[in-house]
């Protein structure tokens, strides 16, 4: 690793992914010095005060300008104006990279701000979280022996990769590298539909009559199911907006697979019932132990 | 309590529920004798042999007939014939009680067997469980501080009512009474439904081409979201089979919440999307804690 170690980190976003990624870094050593900059002075002042970041700066140009690897890690919906703002730097010689949990509108976003040839844009996505946001949340141990896949295009170099990826192996994680798009199909289905089926049952519950009564209860599975309803609204909204063509795929197959069980349930077809729940208790069984 | 403690309890299926029932109320002394009773004879030895029942019968008519209270602990599928069992032997004093997921469907068993004038019947249904199932899994503080349900019919005495309230209770349960059919809509909500949407999700995915990547990149959120799916099959085909037409109804329901999402997805919608986001968000951290 290190040969890949760096001076200079910045980190746009310190939230719960880019502080956790600060903390790990840190104590690993990959750098000597990390720098926050974000939208809220705010936030900012506490990364410092919880000794996530050493230093900050609320002009995100200026921040990029000094480091060697800047890790974006704010909502989708925000990556284009902030790599513009990158963009107004010199920055010719700095590695850019983000977190963000769809990746080709990332890519396109990268494309069009700093041009198809740019060489040192690495996407990435760690794939790890909390329900929970916010600096205050963050830990070094997040990426502990999770995943992180890297989706280069043909246009990123070779050692801007390396070190982007030398970077989360140092906070612990394993990291892979796929296409973007299989990246964004696969998520579309183990993370995307996972919470908008959570957010859906919630809304949908809240509006029944006796709503209270309904939820006063609900069991130990019902909290496990709908944590993730949990999470942050604006975060998700930017998710399915960014990778929506994979998240309508998917929301239709689920449909026609919920349509399978409400036909079966209306035939009373109990033995096709038990088919589909033991199918998928093998496979739940077996991929998630 | 103690004038509603009994001599001898049976319990019919020492699996999870049962084993863990007979856990409990042995450690809180209800009862005097624990007497076990079901169809896998290997499972009733285990039962004994783990100190859940002191002893067991294979003939539930034998099982019943020298206990206060029988309670009823198999899926929902096998209620009536177990019933059959319990009506061949001498219960005019015997109060039998249930544990089961849906309350109608075993009001209905019941009115059919013990007839519909019987007032020792006392509908129940115990919030709790996990994933796992079978008497290795019992143990006795399942339900400490988890809701009962009782469901009394007109015809229940408050006698029956009584003794068996105070059993939950001598369990660490909290006890309330509603009717069947509200329970039955309230737990189509909050947990047949949230089954049938985490069965259908990993099938869903599960027939999808690379299924093995998929759930390799399957992160925590994804885990609880589909721990239910590897409840017990057999038990949940009968719960959607008895709660069929509640059960339906939340389906239709569902269905549509989600069609309105995907519209807002597909209308790039992001103010929609984030506002049915933020109200589930309130709704499950308001509810959930």
């Amino acid at each position: 690793m290190s040969e890949h170690r760096v001076d200079t980190v910045c980190i746009i976003g310190t939230g719960l992914i880019g502080g956790s990624l600060a903390l790990a870094i840190r104590q690993a050593g990959f750098c000597k010095e990390i720098v926050g900059a974000g939208r809220t002075e705010a936030t900012l002042v506490k990364a410092v005060e919880l000794g996530v970041v050493d230093r900050y700066d609320t002009s995100i140009s200026n921040a990029a300008e000094d480091a060697d690897i800047v890790v974006v890690c704010v909502p989708l919906g925000s990556m284009h104006a902030v790599f513009e703002q990158i963009n107004a730097a010199e920055i010719e010689n700095t590695i850019i990279t983000d977190a963000g949990s769809a990746k080709q509108s990332v890519i396109d976003d990268a494309g069009f701000v700093f041009g198809a040839g740019f060489r040192n844009f690495v996407p990435g996505h760690p794939i790890a979280g909390t329900e929970q946001s916010g600096v205050s949340a963050a830990f070094p141990e997040l990426y502990q022996n999770r995943r992180v896949i890297l989706t280069p295009t043909e246009n990123t170099s070779v050692d801007a990769l390396e070190k982007v990826r030398a970077m989360w192996q140092s906070a612990g994680a394993e990291v892979e590298t796929m296409s973007a798009e299989h990246h964004d199909l696969v998520l579309a289905g183990t993370s995307h539909l996972p919470h908008l089926l959570a957010f859906g049952l919630v809304d949908c519950l809240n509006n029944l009559e006796d709503v209270d009564e309904i939820f006063r209860f609900a069991a130990g599975g019902f909290r496990d199911f709908t944590r993730i309803a949990s999470s942050d609204p604006i975060m998700w909204r930017d998710i399915c907006l960014s990778n929506r063509d994979q998240v309508m795929m998917m929301m239709r197959r689920y449909s026609k697979e919920m349509e399978k069980i409400y036909r079966a349930l209306e035939a009373g077809d109990g033995e096709k019932l038990r088919e589909i729940f033991e199918r998928a208790k093998q496979a739940r069984d077996a991929f998630c132990g």
